[in-house]
């Protein structure tokens, strides 16, 4: 029995071994430290194993209850006994966010690990073989694909640097044996024990019944690997795709080529469209209509899908994909700006700065006595070739309905007498959508050690992150 | 609560409804009738709804427990009364074979169903939501994955005709309020209270729990229904490059085009290769295992892989996938088979047919004095040309080592005098493994309405079946 358990300890050590040899490039480990039993281990064994990287813990204080100060306290001691650095960095997490009480904490207790993290540094948490098991579960709880199911991948990139798992492959039953047979004390997270936490309750009172008859570790463990490869092989049959659909201008698609596509495939395509534009998935029912709707429109017709203030409209045979910021109006209706006297340029109340420069590229020599204005409907502008109604002229340069309102307009005395029209595209915010979670804007990255040829490891090594982790 | 009821139960008739609408080219039903609650709701509710299409029902008699009779009667009775004909027929589950007594009986009893078939017609069983939901989570617990996830397709081909699950898309809870409604009578299958079974223990042990929760029907449905379209996407996608990567013979592929692919994608393809050629799948290890080997393989190694009475081997560049057939010896060592006399043909033990077509063609006028043997090794052949090493003339030749005991060779006198090479790639048994489950090696074939244009229903309407099912 006790041997058997030494054998169980030793599957920690092992794991991080492999972990360390598979990624060489990394030079600093951050072991984010919770006190609890699993990062204890985790940080023990590190310490123990004497990896020669630089080891720091760093604590995340959450104050969500009242033993949090005690926690952190108890969390600095036992890292100084090992000789390792622990830094407590506290996050206030909001109540009401909409997200949920565990997703907030999980979001901003990610972005603190991340914070000041360098290229080469990586953050290590204690993530286990039950707790992959757990994560594929709730997965397929919330209906999620492939995606969702690859569950928590043991490598990504965080800030700069990595985020690591190396314990993924280890049973729970392991980690216990190596706390036990190094006899360490760790601080119980009273938050485990409340069932009303979906993962908590799939952790009392389903896998210690599914465990009585199956290996649900090593099983799960392997179906959500399947799960990463095939979203590993499908990306890279899909993604070459993409790049033969993209259309005029950055985040569009030529709608006669997508529609060219098996419709089976289109839904995965747009899906990957967005996961590379760094949108948020939209809801797959939203999504199915309004493919539908694409395939049957009609020219007069331009279907649009909006969720998480991201957009998706279709315009002269061109899909779009707005955020937020480009539907905003720039400014409320009738606004009219005077020009800052004298000045070189003026910042819009959206951000946009326009610039004498500009103005004198459409034949206006300064700024003195312009003012600038939007959009409204009906206005006409008086060009050295005459008089034209603006619609006619937006229409003409096949600008966008949505772009239409954010047009600068150039007023001199009582006549509209110019467009800025380059300002159309311009968008003072085009990298974000509302809810997007900060992982889905971050850059794809490939793990810092390339994939080898024997095509084992390298699917998961380093996937997009998922809302699973 | 009554109304509620009611409105569950109309739940059993609208899908119903929806399918048959969808199926048009189906024109006789068939349901797969155990008298339990579930094919009882189904044949009552198909009775009712007088969809002018021929319905009978079939009862698969197990014999497995003493009732078994009793409940064969009373499907008879029902089904008389609702005035359909009921089909009674008797298999007999085989123990100890190897693949369990409960996959065995589904095996024989898909069978049964499948027997005497036509175009046009379809089984119809009463899986539902719960059923989908708990092969969902049997197939995780299996390691299994994208296909085994999928679960259960709504259609798929079965014999001549099709399987049709008309109510997956439905709640136990509104097949139960049905019954209800309706004041139904079923038979209680003892074994379904037997939690030996995998499949009783989640249903009686661990959904009621994880019901408590969690939407489990829907959300593992949707689930389910996300793996079988990607599966559907990734053959889409997987399948051309297949065909560019064919060798010259049937079920070989290029070594040299195969490893140019990407690691990852390897397996992937080489798992769809085996499914296209109605192989069982093998073990994920060694299939990496092999992939890795052959990648690696230096000129003079040749990489194999066997399995469930298949076999990939390599020779020349070429990766040949063999069945238990094509690697048996046509006749123990040292056989010598005597033409018949007179006789125009002769039958190797094997089965295979010589021809005194093909002796003319070598040069042998008649079989008289004609005997047959195979390769041993050393042999010395006497040609026109002269005397040529037989391994010699057989590598000359290009002929894989594992095809050469099958050679005929002709002995005249005490000299072999020639080889019909053209019976080396033939082989006695060109489409079976040993193991290969009814399911594995039929054709896959789309549904009988062609997917609509809207990609929304095509996801699964027909896939290859998968062992979930």
């Amino acid at each position: 029995m006790a041997r058997s358990r030494n054998r169980q300890a030793d599957a920690v050590t092992a794991a991080l071994r492999a972990f360390l040899a598979d990624q060489p490039e990394i030079d600093a480990l951050r072991v984010a430290f919770s006190g609890g039993r699993d990062s204890t281990v985790l940080l023990h064994a590190l310490a123990r194993l004497d990896s020669g990287r630089g080891l720091t813990a760093m604590h995340v204080h959450h104050g969500l209850h009242e033993h949090a100060q005690a926690q952190a306290e108890h969390c600095r001691r036992f890292a100084a006994r090992l000789g390792v650095d622990c830094e407590v960095r506290r996050i206030q997490v909001p109540g009401g966010s909409g997200e949920g009480l565990e997703a907030a904490a999980r979001r901003l207790r990610y972005q603190s690990l991340a914070e000041g993290l360098s290229i080469g540094s990586c953050v290590l948490t204690a993530h286990h073989a039950g707790d992959q098991a757990e994560t594929f579960l709730l997965a397929a709880l919330k209906g999620s694909g492939p995606s969702g199911l690859a569950a928590m991948p043991p490598l990504r990139a965080l800030g700069l640097g990595w985020l690591g798992r190396p314990l993924l492959g280890v049973g729970a039953a392991a980690i216990a044996a190596y706390a036990q047979a190094q006899d360490l004390k760790w601080v119980e997270d009273p938050s485990n024990r409340d069932t009303r936490f979906d993962r908590n309750y799939l952790r009392r009172r389903i896998l210690p019944l599914l465990t009585q008859r199956f290996p649900v570790e090593p099983r799960l463990g392997a179906a959500a690997g399947l799960q990463a490869e095939a979203v590993e092989v499908l990306e890279g049959l899909l993604d070459p795709i993409l790049d033969r659909l993209y259309g005029p201008v950055p985040w569009t698609l030529r709608m006669d080529a997508f529609l060219r596509q098996p419709p089976g495939r289109r839904s995965w395509l747009l899906r990957r469209f967005l996961e590379r534009a760094g949108a948020p998935a939209p809801r797959r029912g939203p999504l199915l209509e309004f493919l539908r709707q694409l395939a049957e429109a009609r020219p007069d017709s331009s279907p649009g899908l909006q969720w998480s203030g991201c957009s998706l409209r279709t315009y002269r045979g061109v899909l779009y994909l707005l955020r937020a910021g480009e539907l905003a109006q720039p400014a409320p209706p009738g606004t009219l700006l005077d020009w800052p006297s004298g000045a070189p340029e003026m910042t819009l109340p959206d951000g946009r700065v326009l610039t004498t420069a500009e103005l004198r590229a459409v034949g206006i020599h300064s700024g003195e006595g312009v003012r600038i204005g939007f959009r409204q409907g009906g206005e006409v502008l008086r060009t050295p070739g005459g008089r034209r109604s603006l619609k006619t002229l937006m229409q003409a340069r096949g600008i966008p309905p949505w772009q239409r309102p954010r047009v600068p307009l150039v007023r001199l005395g009582d006549e509209w007498v110019a467009a800025l029209w380059q300002h159309a595209e311009r968008s003072p915010d085009r990298s974000a959508c509302d809810h997007s979670p900060a992982a889905a804007v971050m850059p794809r990255r490939r793990g810092p050690v390339a994939a080898p040829a024997d095509g084992r490891r390298e699917s998961g090594s380093a996937r997009a992150p998922s809302d699973s982790d």
